[in-house]
């Protein structure tokens, strides 16, 4: 488009990158950047900049830090013999927001995908068997998604804990029915592994 | 939420603060920009800083400008005579997309809508009739939105050309059905523009 100049064409490019942004919406967002005065505008754009700068990965369990290490890890209240292990740092949150697990993490940077290349050495795999094997933990809780790929890396961990810390429980999350879900609506899987999960009342 | 990072907060604050971005959007928007490699995030900060330090408005018509004029302001193969008035900057690109105008443009900046505290001295309605005036011009397309506020501004506008440049055409986009609507579906505002504005075959 020549109607564009130079400068807002980049700003459009570099929105749609965003995911979920689209040709469209990228144009609506930098003109709205356009209207804005300009420190709000180049507040977003500090925002971006602080963020890569001073946001790095913990050193003990891989969740966002700014310094070595992250406020969980830092935190001396929190149970140091359960690791919850999840696939990213943004994973973490809803597991906080549950209120129900005051133990440590261990984020594993995705879930093994053998299809897309993603092998156990490209996931912080050997970092959490190491830091199991080092002693102190009590449970492990396989947090990865319910998915094929979260499912294949929950079982891979746990084969690899077995063997290297056999004392250690390794336990998995929960599957069933969502909280408030019509069981006409349930998918067969879901329904399936509600069954098989059921409990005494 | 303690459990983000201050520089991950301010983050998600500003992204939430776009149009149409949610605090869950900005969240995901958020932990993309802190998964993407350092140089494409700041990419985005960039171009962001690029469009609010070089991009302004054409002293001529408003658009948008890198420089003291805009690109169609500079193109002498432009139609001087003819002036295209819309709402916003954005407003010039779906007109620029049909390839059917090869006149020039005014952007008012907005439309009037004393509700909302928008009067004719908050628009560039001035600086248009004074182009206007000052001769040369044969036809002015108003193009502002076809809303209870853009007809207005447009009522408006044509009036004050008709006092001040009595010579000059003042002419409005034809309402009607979009091409390829169904008769069906078409609400009766849009219906009753399309019969009194039956032309002949």
């Amino acid at each position: 488009m020549t109607v564009f100049a130079p400068p807002v064409n980049r700003l459009i490019t570099e929105l749609s990158r965003l995911p979920g942004i689209g040709q469209r919406t990228a144009q609506r967002l930098a003109f709205h950047i356009l209207r804005q005065p300009k420190d709000e505008a180049l507040a977003l754009a500090d925002a971006i900049r602080e963020v890569k700068e001073t946001v790095g990965l913990c050193e003990v369990c891989f969740n966002l830090a700014v310094g070595p290490r992250c406020r969980i890890c830092e935190d001396e209240r929190r149970e140091a013999g359960m690791i919850c292990v999840v696939e990213e740092p943004s994973d973490v949150i809803p597991i906080e927001r549950t209120n129900e697990y005051h133990g440590r993490y261990h984020v594993l940077g995705g879930a093994l995908s053998p299809i897309d290349g993603v092998d156990p050495e490209d996931l912080r795999i050997g970092e959490l068997v190491g830091r199991v094997a080092a002693g102190a933990t009590r449970e492990v809780v396989m947090a990865t998604n319910a998915t094929t790929t979260g499912e294949a890396t929950a079982l891979f961990i746990a084969d690899a804990l077995r063997e290297r810390a056999p004392d250690v429980a390794v336990t998995r999350l929960a599957s069933g029915l969502p909280v408030g879900a019509d069981l006409e609506y349930a998918d067969e899987m879901t329904l399936g592994r509600a069954l098989r999960g059921r409990r005494e009342l």
